[in-house]
C-alpha cells in the first residue's frame, strides 16, 4: 500500500462556466485514523450534474465546497484499515469520500454494499441516481398507465432509468436528448416510444407531435427552455417532477423564470414538486429490491460511461455538464 | 314583473387593462320558456377576480367570453317561473345566469340554496369562494398546526377566508395585502398574527421579520412579485397553493416568469400545486358543513362590499381588479 493520497481539491470557485482550471490535483499524506474510523480507498466516483451545484458559493440542499477543499462525491469504496468492530479489510462501501484515492471516515459514514457483478452499479441503478429516478416516476411524479411520461436529459443517468422505470409502470414514455445518437440509444435500445432532440428539432411542435394529448408526467432534468416549452403543454392534472435544472448551473447567461407559472398550473391543476432522493431513506429497501429485480430479469437497461484515473474527474464533470456522456458517468480510481 | 330584461355585453375584448367602456348595457325582451327551464330572477352577483381571465382571447379553464354576448358571472337568483317539476317560484338558487337580471336556464344549471341570513353568504363564505378557501388551505395547502400560513390579497374574498381557516387549524397566519387598512382589519379584525403592505413596505424584508422561519404554505392569490420574493422563502417541503395570479391578469406589462423555480422547489422539497374549486365537487357537503358550523359559531367572520345597481357591474370589477374591495365583492341587482 503507497504511503501517499491523491486528491482534487477546488482551487477556485466558478463565476459561470465550469473548466477544468478550477480544480487542482494535490498529494498529501495518507490520513491517520482515530478510533471508530475506517480508512477507505476509492474505486470508483460518481460523477453528477449535482456536483455543479455544490459549487455555488451559498448552500443549497447542502454546505457548499470550500476554495481549498478536497471536492465532494459520493465514491464506491474498499475498506483498506478498520478502527471500527463493524468493518474489516477488503469490504466495499458506499460513502461521500470525496475526489480523493484514500479517506477517513467514521463508520456511520459508511454503508456496506452488497458485491454484485459488476459492482458499479451500486453507483448507478442500485445507488442514488436509481433511486431517484424510482422515486420521482413513482413517489412524486405517481405515473399511471397509459399515460404520457416525458423525460429530460433522457440519455442521462437518472433520467434513462426514469424513462425505462415509467415505460415498466405502462406509460407512453418520450425522451427529451441532446444528439441524435442519444435519441437512437432510447428509442433502440431503451425501448422508448419517441425521442426528441431538442439541439436540431424545434422543441414546442415536436412536444405537440410527440405527445398530442399533452405531458400527464414531466420528469425535469433540465430546467430552462425545455421546462418553459414543456409548462404550455401540460396536460390537466399533470405533474412536473423538478429533479435538476442543469441547464442553468452552469451558465452565466442572465436567468429567466418560466412563464406560465402559476397560472397553468392553475388553469391545468398541475402539481410541480421537487425532491431530494435522501428524503426517502425509509423506503429505500422497497427501491433498491425492485430496481435489483428489474436489472436480474433484464428489464432495467444501464450502461455506464467511465473515465478512467482520479485525475480525469475535472474533465469528466466539466463534460457531462456539456452533456457529452450516455448514461451514468463514473471515474474508476482504482478499479 | 316586468317584460324587459337588462344586460351587460362584453362590447369588446381588452388587451391590457379593463375598463368600463368594455361592457355595454343593453335592454333585451324576458326570455321565453321551454320545457324543462327555469326563468330566474338574479338578485346578487358575485365579482370575482377570475371574470377577467374569461376575457381573455383563449380558452383558460373555461371558454371565452365572446364579444357581444352577456357577461358570464355567478348568481344567486330567485326562481319567476318553472317549467321544471323540480323548481317552483319563489325558490332560491345558484347558477352562472351572467350579468342579467333575468335568465332561462335548463333545470340542472341551477343548484338550490338554503335561505340563511344573510341570504349573500350564499355566494361568500357558503358559496364557491368559502370552498375554494377550504379545498386551498387543507387539500392543497395540508396545512399543519404551528406551521407559517401566508396568504396574499389576505383582504380579498378568498383570502380572508383562508388566513381564518388556517388560524382555525393551528397556523401562525401572515397576510399580504395593498393598504393600511386592509393590514389593520387583517390584525384587528380576523385576528392575523401580521400583515404587510406590500405597497409601502419592502416585500422581502417584510416576509423574513414576519416569517423568520421561512414560509411552510403560501396561498398564492396574486402571482407576480409577490410570488417571486415569497419563492426564496419557502421553508423546506413547503407548498405554494395555487389559487390565482391577479397581478398578471389586468396589465399590459411584459409578462415574468418566477426566478428560483424550479431550483428552489428542488433544493427545498416545495410543492407547487394549482386547483379549481369545481375539482373538489364530492367533498363539497363537508365544506359547506364545516364552513356553516364555523359561521354560525363565529368563528369565520366574513365581510361582504356590495355595489348597487346591475350597472354598476363593470365598475365593480374593474375596481376589484384595483384592489379597492374589502372582503366579498358582490353587486345586488335585485337585492
Amino acid at each position: 500500500m503507497t504511503s501517499r493520497n491523491l486528491q482534487v481539491l477546488l482551487a477556485r470557485r466558478p463565476e459561470g462556466r465550469l473548466h477544468e482550471s478550477h480544480f487542482a490535483l494535490r498529494e498529501a499524506p495518507l490520513p491517520v485514523l482515530a478510533p471508530g474510523e475506517v480508512l477507505v480507498r476509492t474505486r470508483y466516483l460518481s460523477i453528477d450534474a449535482a456536483n455543479r451545484v455544490w459549487l455555488f458559493p451559498v448552500a443549497s440542499y447542502r454546505p457548499p465546497v470550500e476554495v481549498g477543499a478536497v471536492m465532494d462525491g459520493i465514491t464506491l469504496c474498499e475498506v483498506v484499515e478498520s478502527r471500527d468492530a463493524d468493518y474489516r479489510p477488503g469490504e466495499l462501501v458506499k460513502c461521500d469520500a470525496g475526489w480523493q484515492a484514500y479517506a477517513a471516515l467514521p463508520a456511520h459514514r459508511l454503508r456496506r454494499v452488497e458485491r454484485r457483478t459488476p459492482i458499479t452499479h451500486a453507483l448507478s441503478a442500485l445507488g442514488p441516481t436509481g433511486r431517484t429516478a424510482y422515486f420521482g416516476v413513482l413517489e412524486i411524479g405517481r405515473v399511471k398507465a397509459g399515460e404520457t411520461f416525458l423525460v429530460s436529459a433522457a440519455a442521462g443517468a437518472v433520467g434513462s432509468l426514469a424513462g425505462q422505470i415509467a415505460k415498466l409502470h405502462g406509460c407512453r414514455v418520450v425522451g427529451v436528448a441532446g444528439t441524435d445518437e442519444k435519441c437512437r440509444w432510447l428509442k433502440e435500445e431503451l425501448g422508448f416510444d419517441a425521442a426528441i432532440n431538442y439541439r436540431a428539432e424545434d422543441l414546442p411542435s415536436a412536444l405537440t407531435r410527440h405527445c398530442p394529448g399533452g405531458v400527464d408526467v414531466y420528469f425535469d432534468n433540465v430546467g430552462g427552455r425545455v421546462l418553459q416549452a414543456v409548462v404550455y403543454r401540460m396536460a390537466p392534472h399533470g405533474r412536473i417532477v423538478c429533479c435538476g435544472e442543469v441547464s442553468v448551473y452552469d451558465t452565466d447567461a442572465p436567468l429567466r423564470g418560466p412563464l406560465g407559472i402559476p397560472g397553468i398550473l392553475t388553469i391545468r391543476r398541475v402539481r410541480m414538486e421537487g425532491f431530494l432522493v435522501r428524503d426517502h431513506e425509509a423506503r429505500r429497501p422497497e427501491a433498491d429490491a425492485a430496481l435489483g429485480r428489474w436489472l436480474d430479469e433484464g428489464k432495467l437497461k444501464v450502461r455506464e460511461d467511465v473515465l478512467e484515473g482520479l485525475e480525469s474527474a475535472p474533465r469528466a464533470l466539466v463534460g457531462l455538464l456539456r452533456g457529452e456522456n450516455i448514461g451514468k458517468r463514473l471515474v474508476s480510481v482504482a478499479g
